[in-house]
């Protein structure tokens, strides 16, 4: 379990790379932010990448694990995805910052720990697909291709993070509800 | 008006940034993929930041006029929804690391340039806007939301960067259609 001095890590972390953006966050930085020197970081942490992964890690796997609640529940495949858009949108606006850290900095890992995000990430799409292919077969879903149709519904999801402000006009909840009007009823009159 | 050399500069330095993201990307790195000397370089380009503002800049002016162009016609708002989305979608994939470079890059910018990248990405989000507002207004749409809705609809479409693979099952036209298709009727039966 992690310490309070490692959650207070890696929180300074996400900050920064969420500002700055990874490659441009030094360890120094970091030390800074917490008050510690550089040397005694490094009793808490294994590298700057480290950091990275770890923050990803948590954030798609906690997103995995609720989707997954989701799923296993009785509710027709229509209110999974109402659920799977307002999970993904509140989570997402309450977590900007490590949504961001998720989505826009996840590449800068090394090759292996960047595939073991992706293949979390694909195991999230494929929990999405399934809410699709539920609803395909029993009637309530008009879709020919679910794992498409998934992409596009998560892509319109993730690229929340990019325009989502808080305290603006409309917050997570409005903009679910608006979300899920849109894929289940479609825009034509 | 660019020389070829710039062009090819220009090609590179995408092609970098693509891959190994802009930070991580030297000037070196572009001296060497162009096979230029550092300092001869520096006779085309003025920074590897300039670089950057080019390459997007260039790249969302360009969907600002390809979507400028589809709203001066006079087809009702459906076909032009239904064109915006296969021309975002097909330039997007047709060129796929400029795509990456915009929409994954772009935060790297300094405050001046990276607004100015940001007010063309807004006024993107305009036209698509006004292609909503026009079909609320024609009757054709059933939209209570337009800009929340044009938001959702280009999220979807700007994420297609990060799974399309060219030569994979379907192409950009049959993704664009099952775009189209899911925004237009949804998914209820």
């Amino acid at each position: 379990m992690a310490s309070n001095r490692q959650v207070e890590i890696a929180l300074a972390a996400v900050k920064l790379f969420e500002k700055k953006g990874y490659h441009a966050t030094s360890v120094q930085d970091i030390a800074d932010e917490v008050g510690l020197q550089k040397g005694s970081l490094y009793h808490y942490i294994h590298s700057k990448e480290d950091l990275l992964l770890q923050i990803a890690h948590q954030a798609i796997t906690d997103f995995n694990q609720r989707l997954e609640t989701i799923l296993a529940s009785d509710l027709p495949a229509k209110d999974k995805l109402i659920q799977a858009i307002e999970n993904h949108i509140t989570v997402s606006a309450a977590n900007i910052e490590t949504t961001t850290v998720l989505l826009r900095e996840a590449f800068s890992l090394g090759e292996n720990q960047h595939q073991m995000i992706q293949d979390l990430s694909d195991r999230y799409v494929d929990l999405w697909t399934q809410i699709l292919i539920e609803g395909k077969e029993s009637g309530e879903f008009n879709v020919v291709h679910p794992r498409i149709t998934a992409l596009a519904i998560l892509g319109a999801c993730n690229w929340v993070y990019r325009w989502f402000r808080a305290g603006g006009k409309y917050d997570a909840k409005d903009i679910s509800a608006m979300f899920s009007q849109l894929f289940l009823e479609g825009l034509l009159a």
